[in-house]
């Protein structure tokens, strides 16, 4: 038999909610994903939501819960404080808000915030970037996590000193599903669009300067006049969404990366760095969040695991 | 007492129905503008639509009507084949297609295109194009019409020999009114937005050759770090869109410009192309489609003005 559960690790997001019952050892016990995202769970109440999650998973009642992302936010569940880089990644830790008035011990974790004259702010990649942190034992170097805003986090003798903020994945959801591309292209991105002639095209054509505002209506007109297949399209649209970040951020960082994706993102931005000429070490994203999660949960509940 | 009217001119677009009655001279008579747009449109059918309007004027029964604008495309009322560039405009005239089984004349003017490297399209704005060519006699040089797909058309010896199409306009409603930046603006840019500091600011960023793609969420840490207002936010996303455009078109256009624009689009982009150092000719859009309208109604019934 194996030991039983001492921590909830929760990651909520925007439009995503997933949370993991482990063990002392980090040992996934039992796992959930759902939609219930901020939206969803503002109407029904947060509390309400996760103990619905928590009680699914036969989960016990003083059994604390950690947890990161866009529930810290001003639109989500309790408003957690940045932390300010440059930051030592286990700041964010001490920093964890708790919830009052439940029965149980449930905290969020604070994002990170950079001000000045390139002002940004990140929820949950804080806790995946610690997470990748640990994992591959970085101290400097360029942290790259793909996503909706995907994140390029600048590491300086295991702090992180700067950050920025690609609107990639949320732009490709817009454009794909409600531009005037949405009649060229077919379905979502995958794995396969990162083999796709077009999408090496497209990322080349991003890193050689060309401006991305001017290639996305040629997406539609190569339909009707060239027979651009729908999956054609769609792999055009990521090349040169993730070619315009590649391109952006290649400004400010040289060298290698560490790359925190699965998936098709992992598939498709590892093509591409290595076409930008930029050497990348993968990092699973989920492993990575859990690994963050769990080590903030290690910190600051240290004796749970000798009380259960 | 005023001359009757012999044609009626209409620009009919993915989301937008206009429609002029005019007189020999090109003078208006009567005009509507709605919301009948492709889409609503196609439900109703686009002959009840037409007449309906045509009726709401009072226009005589048999007054023919010339079309521009997405009506003439394979989602539109009927499809009406694009002349390549490059191209003499007046080769557009010729290519109007009549619609069958109705009582009066209705015809649609074809789109250009630009086949090889750069598959482009466009409808509607090349009878404004011409409208503008007419109006300031131009033979050579660049047109720019900027809107929801901007235009950018070069020019030579009365030729429109090659275009590029900007997303410019499509691309701000989708982030102002649907992405996460949609918290931080408030409402639709104005005239007033030219004048605003964030604009300018945000013109000469992309001119100095950064990439949008990574300033875009910087609007929102803007908002929640440093009070950005939702004025500064939409007069920010605006100056990064239209500079991004110029800054990309600009590499392959050089020297002075028309502009054909009307209302803020008149404003922002006048702002934006002086900061660029490019020296423009307004030309307002409406009177400019009317123009090229009223062309192609009169080369193609020469006589409906002595008949009437």
């Amino acid at each position: 038999m194996s030991e039983a559960p001492i921590y909830g690790l929760c990651d909520w997001g925007t439009s995503r909610f997933r949370l993991w019952l482990v063990d002392a050892a980090g040992k996934i016990h039992a796992e959930r994903r759902s939609d219930d995202g901020l939206d969803a769970s503002r109407t029904r109440g947060f509390a309400a939501t996760l103990n619905e999650h928590l009680a699914g998973l036969g989960a016990p009642a003083n059994l604390p819960v950690i947890i990161c992302g866009m529930a810290g936010s001003r639109q989500g569940w309790l408003e957690a404080n940045y932390v300010s880089v440059p930051a030592d990644l286990h700041s964010i830790l001490s920093g964890a808000v708790m919830i009052g008035g439940l029965e149980r011990d449930v905290r969020i974790i604070p994002g990170l915030s950079q001000t000045g004259r390139s002002p940004n702010v990140m929820r949950g990649e804080e806790t995946q970037l610690l997470g990748a942190i640990l994992e591959r034992n970085l101290a400097s170097g360029v942290v790259v996590m793909p996503g909706t805003h995907s994140k390029w986090v600048e590491l300086e003798n295991g702090r992180a000193t700067s950050f920025s903020t690609y609107l990639t994945g949320e732009l490709y959801a817009l454009l794909a599903a409600q531009s005037i591309l949405r009649h060229s292209i077919g379905g979502a991105v995958s794995s396969a669009s990162a083999e796709h002639p077009h999408f090496a095209d497209a990322v080349e054509l991003m890193l050689s300067g060309e401006r991305m505002l001017g290639e996305l209506f040629a997406i539609r007109a190569a339909m009707l006049l060239a027979n651009l297949s729908p999956e054609g399209a769609a792999s055009r649209l990521s090349g040169l969404l993730i070619g315009a970040e590649i391109a952006g951020a290649r400004t400010r960082h040289g060298g290698s990366v560490a790359l925190v994706a699965s998936g098709a993102m992992a598939a498709l931005y590892s093509k591409a760095l290595t076409i930008a000429g930029i050497g990348l070490d993968l990092v699973d994203a989920d492993e990575a969040v859990r690994k963050g999660l769990f080590v903030a949960a290690s910190t600051i509940w240290p004796n749970q695991g000798k009380k259960a």
